[in-house]
């Protein structure tokens, strides 16, 4: 089973650390290839690099149709996963979404801590129609440049913060990509379980692929067909047209 | 891996029927065993009937905690699925939750169809903080005993059903036992895909076991501990105290 | 009119404890009787005690059936409220359900107050539907333990909880065995209504009672009916079976 | 006790039915009285009857401030229930909620059943917070007049709307004068239990009186004081004063 | 193009104030014409005096039937919106109501800010359906009174409360006559914008008059027509009557 | 005052009509400029092209930054509302937010209309957080090249849905480029307001210029600054960077 790990800013760095996590959390048999876009923001952080990131990561996406079997999203908001469900014809996971429905069958209710603002967070769980199952989402005072050099002063405030969410929340979502594998480090003083979205989301794809469900023919996910463009990459408008 | 499949009413047959659904959708070294409660309804169709079901249900858990990697509860209800994941010290699954959660991986809006008075399944999305993603709870106008006498007839009816739902959902979940296994013969017609709680559950309970979630040691999930009991089994006592 | 005061618990002493608040409740011609299961937890805290006494709570009012005009489930919990509905021939009343309600009628917004965690009131209230009126669900940072050994200091902390609470509520309803008859004590100097379960409960049994509404024939509450069943009480059993 | 049936119209014929049917319902004891508003619409069928009926209404309980120990509102709108609720040293009672209220306490959802428009009950049921438990409202294409002229024509359409809604409603509140009492008639052949509001308002007025519960002493539902007004009845004015 | 601005109490002083900040808002060619209810409270601020107040409003719009473009309802709790909008032949605008659609267009969440009890508008924002997009509803602790005896203290106050504010509001409603204005002397150190109900509903007026909709013929919100009554004003009675 | 309006996809022709029918409503003084994006779809009809479309529409909208006063979104979809909202220096609005809100201020409930799949638009109000206004979104069924070939049978179809929509809705909102301008034609017959998208949205446009709001300087719709890219247009690259 070939996986890809589809990145949605142009940071390589950023691929390569997400797919070693998704390596950790495959089942042998599983082969994880990591994808950058060619184009799109260094890091993903406002709305509009956002928008923009979903033509990124639709083009990068149409690159690998039908030569994988399935897609990580890897990035926490999730970016254009409507619309990649609907382009490709295989299986696409959001690492957030997945995290958050992995936290639903724990039980009761989860929370989201990131770094910096919440708010996008807030409007994801709502996006995802998860709102009722989330207690609370949380940002830490601390930029990504601040987790980069003082991680243990960072970590040390993110503990602080899962300790009381626990309060509210049976499970903790750790989104965003400053604390991508924080999980494993503070898990264990933790009261409640860490969730991390990469580890989640190759899980899940795992579980699609073996379910092996077919995609609809109707509706607006059925596969596009006939769709004309311009200035669009090769790969893409080939799929929008359904060759 | 040692999966319990647990049902929740007393008839053999039914937990036959459920251990070898499991066993069609478990991964290679998956070990599926089935459970069968000491008492309480042959069939649970009602909310008295359910509501005796979950103690049931926890008695059966209790005999095999600590024997078994993680339980799918195999009653379309998620008949105590909170105490249950509270009382055992390994991931427990729904089976109808299991297969709302993939349906939302699927993208978009899902149905859920049974047969006979819908309500219960309504409450039980609702219960699941997902009615935000369910668009139509449908019951079609059949009884069990009517798809076991005529079963030709009753899967027309539930094909004819998804094609209309067809129209709101983007999936559909398969809810009941009398429907359990009709998405194989009704897949290649349908226009979205039909999931059922059986094979969902046990890819989920797969999921939770690879990602070794420690369970919570506050709130309403962790563990019990000195709670004194009279006239419960055994197994359900010793839990109950913490033993 | 004879009125079941139906504990959850094996505890006899909180049995008494509610026939004797019951009764300072009841009507002149109300005839208060209480019953205590023959099995089950000694206090119901936890999710799986409060789904093992839901059976008790069935096989116990099982044995009245047909003999009391009126049944009040006297747990906080409101447990197998909706299943002792659809089984009983008689009108069958939560006592934080009937205290909700009774809010309710007072206006606008109210809270729920309890010693310790707070969450399963908030799923309490969610399950009756009524989270549209409910401004704040608290929990007491005290055990029923402290407040049996200094019930002065916990009943100060129970009042200045009130005066908080009422900048968001117009009425406290006061939830849990370890609170129940505070509500005289503490009304004198509370700036909002306190509402306690029995009383509520009694009164809208009695209420019922007067409406002589009758049970539906049709749908999840109607009365059950050729039910099969094994290791039941015979009494619970013959209900099952409509007989 | 002294409960005062509060009309919200000029017809004193609506007033004089209102008061029958609170004295069938009235427990030994309880003294009923009826008051209509000096001023106002003769019935209240629009938006802008309703606004001016809340100033009418008021006036009206000023006069009896004081001298009852109750008020039912004999409106199935609900007129002005939240100010008369701060405005009267009393419990007030509306009649639909009373209905919806009663109907909660008998399990599952209910559903609400008018001639002519819903939509005002709907806006009405989402006022009350209780949109959650309310399956369906439906009007059934008649007037008033119909209903006059052909009462077994408008009944018979009345009891085939509630055999239709009993397929999602667990009990049926019939709102609007034209249906007052009509439950006594269609009870019998209905496959669930139909509400009247003024019966039900009056055992909740009962209920309150009973409870004795003070009013707040602050928020929005405490009594008004020194509020100056012009034009007002004496009365009026001087309950908005705290005279 | 004629406005009015409606007044709902009898404070002929917020009256001119209302129309001075109308015309600071109204384009040219808008010609804004106050108007001052006959009768009801000098300041509305409970729940009683509001109800009046709709009476009261709608008899000062009935003199002004037909002889003006729009209506501005300058009073922040948009008291009888809707039966104005029913009873009318021109466009109505409720000022809090055109504040709270206008921080919708800036995107994102908005916060109500108040002095005194917040939670009216957290009931005036749910009225309005527009609970989903409100992140806030905040009372500052101080009067009226002491905003007019100390204008810079409370200022300040309000001040720092919006800036706690713009944590979760991408925009803030400055809600109250005590408010009127002070968006002027805080907005340019404020972090996010602070939106008037009067400039914002004359915008929304001038808007509604140029986009020329016809009134429903159907429904609530149809002209009246036919309606009888009696003691009310002949204007007011002669629109219920439809003449 | 200049206002830009920006279409989504890559035909001019529609480019002209959306500048044509804004001409109609603007205002004298308002001067309409129209933009067409240099990549993208032909038609946005899919998920897929809706998301590669709000990169375009931020290319295009960020060749006008700083030269234009507002911007209307010409795509029924709204799209990339919120990112072009934090990117532009200037009010953006969408054309079906902008006729949604105008609904809102007719009062009740609204329904939005459209051809083929309604799904895309229930989600959109839903995004918009206006689900709690909105009683219906209905797709009626035929395709913009039968609406083209046969427009009066067509628009017989829009009638009677407009027709049957008012039962429920107080307004209809006519989305989608195919409908656009079918309200002139259908509003003498219709019995309710019907509401088209760019007309609205252009006196939003000049409402919030005339409004002259800052942008707001915190959270997540204050203008970005400092963020790298590759491979964007030079003028979306500088607008990220903050130059």
């Amino acid at each position: 089973m070939r996986i890809l790990i589809a990145n949605a800013n142009t940071t390589e760095a950023i691929t390569a650390a997400c797919v070693a996590a998704a390596r950790r959390a495959a089942a042998p048999g599983s082969d994880i290839i990591g994808a950058t876009p060619a184009f799109g923001c260094t890091v993903i952080s406002t709305r509009a690099e956002n928008a923009i990131a979903a033509h990124a990561l639709l083009a990068t996406l149409a690159e690998h149709a039908g030569r994988v079997d399935a897609v990580v999203l890897a990035v926490s908001h999730d970016t254009a996963l409507e619309a990649a469900r609907q382009l490709m014809p295989c299986p696409v996971v959001g690492m957030t979404e997945a995290a958050c429905l992995t936290a639903c069958m724990l039980g009761g209710s989860f929370g989201v801590l990131t770094l910096g603002d919440a708010r996008p967070y807030t409007e994801l769980v709502a996006r995802h129609g998860l709102a009722a199952r989330c207690a609370e989402v949380r940002g830490v005072a601390a930029t990504p440049q601040q987790a980069m050099a003082e991680p243990e002063r960072v970590a040390a405030m993110v503990a602080e913060a899962v300790a009381e969410m626990a309060a509210r929340c049976d499970a903790v979502v750790l989104a965003g990509a400053a604390l991508a594998g924080m999980d494993r480090a503070l898990q264990p003083a933790a009261p409640v379980p860490l969730l991390d979205g990469i580890g989640c989301a190759v899980k899940m794809a795992e579980t699609l692929v073996a379910l092996a469900l077919p995609k609809p023919s109707v509706g607006s996910f059925a596969a596009p067909a006939g769709r004309t463009s311009q200035g669009l990459s090769p790969a893409l408008a080939a799929l929008l047209a359904g060759h």
